[in-house]
């Protein structure tokens, strides 16, 4: 049985992850907050597993991309520069009657959807969160939490450039949290006020950014391929002249279809000067590159690649998940599998829990293992199916015969026997 | 010539950082926004390497301990129950005349400071970032910023135990941002009002707790000693009876010698049931541990180990820092060294570029490298030195005969010639 496209899939997977320790709804023993989510043993796992995929392929794979970790809090002036403080907005209407409030583009009656009731006037609602910084509350104080990590590149586009010595084209990349103040979040963590970003900002010389842009729409479609994501769940979708951006020439999604339709998992944006430009504009500051080969100097454009790590983590999930008529499993690939083996023995006695214990010392400084010597093993299996774990060792009898084990394979279930001395290797070649 | 003792380490280590790419001012072009910094190429590079070395000690290492990843905003009742909206606060004074605000038990004199003006009287700012959540700014959308992750572990106490099937004592491990308006930031990454925490709390039985609370000692002091920081610049301090937090019974320490004296680096606090029984308190909820050898159940006892990320690193950049008579050099434990390899040809000539970006090719899945062609193969080796990369590989005129490499160490300057085909395995070892 395949319920891939069974209406409750999202119920499903909400109820696994927060059975088996992916996902919990954060501060859960108050009653939780709107749209925040907190991970559990295995779902930090699983969101440092998919970070370090798309960090190694970014940074460390590359010599062309370095990457940052700008602080969340930043100058003000930042947000005026970038046009959020004045355009980062929603428009909202409230109901006279009822009091609620709604995004104005999901009014089509021109009335209160609950109650029938008057509305407002739109208003335009700016989706940063607020604070203040220092003791006093005042106007001076105000900050800003960062509504996107791409201002924390931009605005160290000199520094890196120096400190690096890269010549352009080059990137920067960056993970880190993001804040929006969204009016209707929802569909579990694909849409949440606080988030994590994926980000890479590619300086290019103008003229060349199709070509760029080209270019980083196929890596970053290949990216999501190697992660193992199925490639007829995903495909590109062009922003029309009405859905660009303000600071955009051109804009692609790569969207995976999710059970609650075709929705976006990164953004792929042609940005031309507009940052770089503003930021020179609001600061005073040359924000310009040289090129010591032509002798010229010009404000590189950006292409941008925008990824969501939570929604790319919902994606594994919804896309690894599978039910079977005996089990649930989850798919994952090896590579990001919050535990890549899990090791049982067979019974509880003749010293198979000992052999079992030394396979795990030993294989624990190379893989994140999982002991468990509790129930009978083919509940063991079962569990670890269905938080995606790709490998089992099971010490049994004939191991204190021959000390060989049974190593078996998440998918195909098949079982076969391996020497405790050439488990390492074999696993290693496996994941 | 070591500079450990002079005045002026610390600028000098702000400067390389900045000069480097280590740790830029944030928001610089629009001259900064008060203690907040932004990480460079080597910076994010030096911090993953610390946070990743910490996550595997404290989590992948271990059978005991779980890791999670809580949302930074969370439920006001979590400030209410932990008592941070009533206590954590510092009592401030502000001069009349001068209108400047100053820590009550930073003046003595009873007036102000700066302007010998009159002071108001005391009150209590508490130090934690307010915002709002949801479109309208009330009362009831008022959220904070966490001041610390640790409350993010005890609301999550029943869910991570029930899932992961652990018995006490077992801990739950979180790396993550927390946020404190400080009014007296300083001292570079010292102490800012965004950082970074590594916290680990773990539940004992009551009775247990001064044994667990040694050991724990024992075990976070050596951590500090395997990321290679000097012995003698470590030592406990237990905090008196004035000092204790209204949480803990007993708390120590860890300190480093910093240029500015003796001063936290991880906190390690025996804090009883407070936590558990006060969230079980405010939110109605069982939040106790069902003995099912003993058959008791009781409210588990905690011991945390609290250390800062930010201030880690500082250390290690200190403890790194030396000067000799011909170069700069930060002596960074390897595991943690940003760059693990430099590669140089020895001059842009000969085919010797395209042998070192080979060799470059070849390393790059294993380690974090670095080709670099540009001017005097001395002038290379001084700038890794000074960015603390261990290794260095150089292409000259014998690779050509016999294919083999020097491998310079950063420490003692040795150099020894390697087959390439060997290079791999032997940098394997020494990292």
């Amino acid at each position: 049985m395949n319920n891939k496209t069974d209406n409750n899939l999202m119920d499903k997977i909400v109820s696994l992850c927060k059975r088996r320790g992916y996902i919990f709804q954060s501060s859960e023993i108050y009653g939780g907050i709107n749209s925040c989510w907190d991970y559990g043993p295995l779902g930090v796992e699983l969101k440092n597993n998919i970070k370090r995929f798309w960090w190694e392929s970014m940074t460390r794979l590359r010599d062309d991309i370095e990457g940052i970790d700008a602080s969340i809090l930043m100058h003000p002036k930042v947000w005026e520069a970038s046009g959020h403080i004045k355009s980062f907005s929603d428009p909202l209407v409230d109901c006279k009657k009822c009091k609620q409030r709604f995004r104005a583009n999901e009014i089509n009656s021109g009335v209160c959807p609950e109650c029938s009731g008057e509305l407002t006037d739109v208003r335009q609602f700016n989706l940063m969160f607020k604070s203040h910084m220092g003791p006093v509350e005042e106007e001076a104080s105000l900050v800003y939490l960062r509504p996107e990590t791409a201002q924390g590149i931009y605005v160290n586009f000199s520094n890196v450039q120096l400190t690096s010595r890269k010549k352009i084209p080059f990137g920067i990349a960056q993970i880190g949290k993001a804040f929006r103040n969204e009016i209707t979040p929802g569909n579990f963590i694909f849409r949440t006020r606080e988030f994590e970003q994926m980000e890479m900002q590619y300086f290019v010389k103008p003229g060349t950014d199709e070509e760029w842009m080209e270019k980083w729409m196929n890596v970053r479609m290949e990216w999501y391929l190697a992660l193992g994501i199925n490639k007829d769940k995903l495909r590109f979708h062009q922003h029309s002249h009405e859905e660009l951006a303000h600071y955009a020439r051109a804009a692609y999604d790569i969207q995976y279809n999710f059970p609650f339709g075709w929705q976006e998992l990164e953004g792929i944006h042609n940005r031309t000067d507009f940052d770089l430009k503003k930021h020179s504009e609001y600061s005073g500051k040359e924000m310009g590159y040289y090129d010591d080969v032509t002798k010229e100097r010009f404000i590189p454009y950006i292409i941008e690649t925008s990824a969501g790590c939570d929604r790319t983590l919902l994606v594994c999930l919804i896309d690894a998940y599978d039910e079977e008529e005996e089990r649930v499993v989850l798919r994952l690939s090896p590579k990001i599998a919050p535990i890549k083996v899990a090791i049982f023995p067979l019974v509880k006695r003749d010293g198979m829990p000992d052999i079992a214990r030394n396979i795990t010392g030993m294989l624990r400084p190379h893989f994140k293992v999982f002991y468990d010597e509790d129930g009978t093993v083919g509940r063991r299996y079962r569990r670890q199916d269905e938080i995606g774990t790709p490998l089992a060792v099971t010490v049994d009898s004939d191991t204190l015969k021959d000390e060989t084990v049974t190593l078996r394979d998440r998918d195909s279930m098949k079982q076969e026997r391996v020497k405790i001395s050439e488990l390492r290797e074999k696993i290693g070649k496996i994941i």
